[in-house]
């Protein structure tokens, strides 16, 4: 297993071409947030927003319309019951991230399976939170395109059939090369399992222990791939960069607020992108 | 009667230890806030996140769901009306608040005597505001689990019967023994009564004289008592750091506003958490 | 004409006793905001809470429940349509804002009359925007009870009968006088008309030229009122604070936006108060 | 083609005369913002508010009212499908912005359509976005009033007929002289025709290449119009400014908001000014 250093920061966040529009920094559409947890689809639109993806769409229940818009006015709006609506956002998407505070009842089990059946291998999908649940609740199949994966612990115990106590790299390997995903496995020190290598971030701190976190991780993970290549750095840089922002406000605040990882990106990422 | 002094804060907040996650620190449920005061649950549920609390869930009328989120993305949302989900909400949660503008009418009651009757000796119970004026109206007999009451001096009057002007510390210590609660008693110099002592807080500002700051010192009780042991002591470092932000803040301030407390608590827990 | 000075300050902002409470600084009730200018009652709303109001609460159309929590969780809410609220509510305030874009249609004249009837000499009513223009319009009484109205320029012409033109001292003292009224009549160098004495202020600047000013000014004459004696001079500091926040304000800034003179009032009031 | 340099900025950004009032500075009506981009009528009005205008009110879509007012109260709100309300809003007004987030369906013509029947020589009309689409695609014939267009190169070529790669200053200008229109040409480096000459901003940066920024910029060309004279110095201005500030946040950050230009604006317009 490889441990993470800065270094993914500068090989990964790179310096804009001056001849660029917002088209070039990728389309993403994010889904979740049902009438009860609006504010994890909320983290993780900030997230997307603030790491720099050109164009920002949420899919959520109508009810989180206007805060939303309250907090972020620059993403655009859509109400997940819509089908056709949600056809045509996911299908001009280069990037989905679905799952932060999407649930688990009839109506997010719908959304996820006509998600999973839209998706191509032209676009990379990030599956986070209730949407692993589902997954393996209901018995479903990834869909066979570029996968990204974010599970916690116990999320990652259902999904890979592997306990936590069990959860060895060798173990949580195996799980990975059969679902052909790279996996965020969220603990105390995060695992990151690519195709080809394991990598453990070293940073993190238990001030970042509260709800919300990884609704913003996964706005950032998706936020990242939408501008920076190959994927797997985008992930690894994303994973970095979520618990160094933290380490950061932790040296003077008991708690670390999930919205200020999102609002600390852009000027995070200016001081560690390649110059 | 003991005068609370600073050392109660490095006694209480505890350095986190590294290997935690969210839930190590509690999962939080505030019932309050109907259509006229949605801003009472808003405001304690805000002190409540920026306190460290792991998961905090607001039970509300259905009207204050985007502006709790448009102010707090970290707190899930729930409606109050809906009996099977305050159910299964409440039984999940280690810490319940209850009363920060939950008003007294029909709807109000129905769910008071509700979560009187599902709340178990696991759980810590907070009765706030108006939830205390119901009990002394409708002459509810408070649940005989570990409780916390934050009367400010009408409130206690109604609740224990004893008129303001005769609200001494013997007079109270009678009615306190009988209920078997830790009652803080709120007035220019709060008084903290648990079942083996009294504490004073020689703090406090007129700058605070304004409505929301008990809304903002019950969501903060709860949060510290989700993280902190044993139960007195989260009480007494919750009352005594509120009122310390409140006179940092009065040494620049007119007036404070009561959310200002709540977003100043993760620097102020980390300056005076236990090294 | 008097010239009103910084001495006006310290002689209102008075060092709030220790032992005191919410209660000791008022119940300001504010009224306005119809489904169009909802942003009008919420500038007034922030100013009056911001001022130190000890309790606030704002009566508007519905629509704007959200919004108003939103930015501020500190006030209370209540729909204007509920007569039976907005009944009990004027009764229990000491001071009475309407006016706050409250419109001019149907609903408006029904709040202002209900309104009209209902003060008593033991309440100060402020009469602002649309409200003075109803009054105009529908030939109403103001009610004999302890009267402020904010007109402009425009607002005094209709309610005096004055034409802007023929404003002068003289002729608008003969009104003031007729209506037992503290005038502020705004323009570029505001003028104060007391029972006793006219007041010019000599404070302003063309950045304070946007709309929004003259509510944010309400809620700022409302707070002070329920905070400071006597009431003209509590008029008189409000008018004067609004003035020099927005000067010191546009030092830096080639417009100042109404909602930042607000949430300046705590410190600008902390260094003026007596000390 | 002429580059534009800082000198616009005090030709054109005058110190306010003292005896000023809100009327001075102009009245914008913003339409736009259907269900899905509500926040792109938020930001443009946003922008509009903080370069300065005197009155600024928002025709969208009512789902848009509770978020407005939480982000911006100085703004006034109305209802985009209320034609009557449209059209006295529109003939008050000195300037109108049309198209931020304002879609294409049917809704969204038949406003497009009623505005252009509105204005009058003596109002300018802005014409952005989604706007310019549609005068493509149903192929309108844009008001004789004065007129400035805001279009990327894409909804350029709609309008124009000319292909972004054939969008040379010759092919241009022929047709900004058939239009008789102001053109903000917005890539890269943006190019401004005016009747007279053609302009190019030297300035711009890649961290600018986020969703909404073109929704600020309409906003404030709109917020300028409003103030200052001739308009296409205030055109001129306008861009250079929302290109100025966004390179000077580019100085620390990755990306830049949209929100963040705006809210900058009335700092940088004092520093910029005529003394």
């Amino acid at each position: 297993m490889q441990t993470l250093t800065a270094d993914i920061l500068p090989q990964t966040i790179r310096q804009r071409p001056a001849d660029s529009y917002k088209g070039t920094y990728g389309h993403i559409v994010l889904i979740g947030g049902n009438q009860n947890f609006g504010g994890a689809i909320i983290m993780a639109s900030t997230a997307a927003v603030y790491a720099g993806a050109g164009l920002v769409t949420t899919l959520t229940d109508p009810s989180n319309q206007g805060s939303l818009h309250a907090r972020l006015p620059e993403a655009m709006f859509a109400d997940y019951h819509d089908s056709d609506l949600l056809t045509s956002l996911v299908q001009g998407a280069n990037v989905v991230v679905i799952g932060p505070g999407l649930g688990t009842d009839a109506t997010a089990l719908g959304v996820l399976k006509r998600v999973f059946g839209l998706v191509t291998a032209q676009q990379t999908l990030v599956v986070d939170g209730s949407a692993l649940t589902m997954v393996a609740t209901h018995d479903l199949n990834f869909p066979d395109v570029p996968l990204v994966l974010t599970p916690h612990q116990m999320e990652w115990q259902r999904v890979s059939g592997v306990k936590i106590a069990d959860q060895t790299e060798a173990a949580n390997r195996t799980v990975v090369d059969q679902l052909k995903a790279t996996v965020v496995l969220k603990s105390h020190h995060t695992q990151i399992y690519t195709a080809n290598a394991t990598y453990e971030n070293p940073l993190g701190t238990p001030a970042q222990a509260t709800g919300g976190m990884g609704d913003t991780l996964a706005g950032m993970v998706g936020g990242f791939i939408a501008q920076f290549k190959p994927t797997d750095q985008a992930v690894l840089a994303a994973v970095y960069s979520h618990s160094a922002i933290a380490e950061e406000l932790a040296q003077t605040q008991y708690v670390v607020l999930p919205h200020q990882i999102a609002t600390a990106l852009p000027t995070f990422m200016k001081q560690h992108a390649a110059k």
